[in-house]
């Protein structure tokens, strides 16, 4: 969207769109709790999102083309925001950011087992993960004969099983 | 640094430290071109740092442990910043920014030609990168014996010839 960019460096590219404290916490909720709406994305921020950040973030993202904005087929009044194949494609750098963090910084067990076993999965999870988000986000049909839960339940049920292991 | 943080999800505490335009930038300026000075780290950068900025961000990076500074044996006056090993250990998120970087974003050739080679180089040339660097900014003994140019030699060397190329 912007014709001045700062160089043509991948690095820096990324980070003119993605060097914020905000874009990629939105991106982790839209891939790891299938948070799709405004609303979802507002009330279940862990970080406390404002509104008007999420909403200038949201049209950052859709102008770059990482997510997309349509009507929500069920709710004429909501609209619903998907992740492109631009977005879906950031998989592997969430692997990586979130095994450094798991790695030299103060996160919490429950929050840091799904960045654990993404990470330890390696490459053929993320493909498996991206196959799956292309199925929710994109609509597509699944690239291969699946059976039980996608990555994402089964990354949720291993969050589950730690904070009520926590909790008890 | 911080008591408060907005969550113990590991891509939260990274963003809290890493999620600005600049912090990648200058830690890729040390990693990828051996940038070491305030000076070096300012008069060379691609992206023209401004120097309240990078003195900012130094700053930050070195309270969290990213980087560090000592006094350079060679120039009294003058600091050295140094990766340390938690700053090391980000030359996977690099890797896969940059390739990020390079599928969807109008990068120029020759400033992705690094990104490239380090994704497709793989594991096995990350830790190659990680143990030169370890040898460069930490003063460690190489890991493995070891003859010919560094990794961080011959991404310039490819970036100098694509540069060259396109240049002539």
């Amino acid at each position: 969207m912007k014709d001045q960019h700062r160089s043509g460096c991948p690095i820096n590219l990324a980070l003119e769109i993605l060097g914020d404290k905000w874009s990629l916490i939105i991106l982790r909720d839209m891939m790891f709790g299938n948070h799709r709406h405004f609303r979802d994305l507002l009330n279940n921020s862990m970080e406390k999102i404002a509104s008007n950040i999420l909403a200038d973030r949201l049209r950052r993202l859709t102008a770059e083309g990482i997510i997309s904005r349509t009507d929500d087929p069920s709710h004429k009044q909501k609209a619903i925001y998907s992740l492109t194949e631009k977005g879906i494609d950031l998989v592997p750098v969430f692997a990586m950011i979130g095994a450094w963090g798991s790695k030299w910084l103060p996160v919490s067990e429950e929050l840091s087992i799904r960045a654990h076993l993404l990470h330890e999965g390696g490459p053929a999870l993320w493909d498996e993960f991206m196959d799956d988000l292309r199925v929710a986000h994109l609509g597509q049909a699944p690239a291969r004969a699946k059976s039980g839960p996608t990555v994402r339940e089964r990354l949720q049920a291993a969050y589950e099983e730690v904070a009520a292991r926590k909790a008890g």
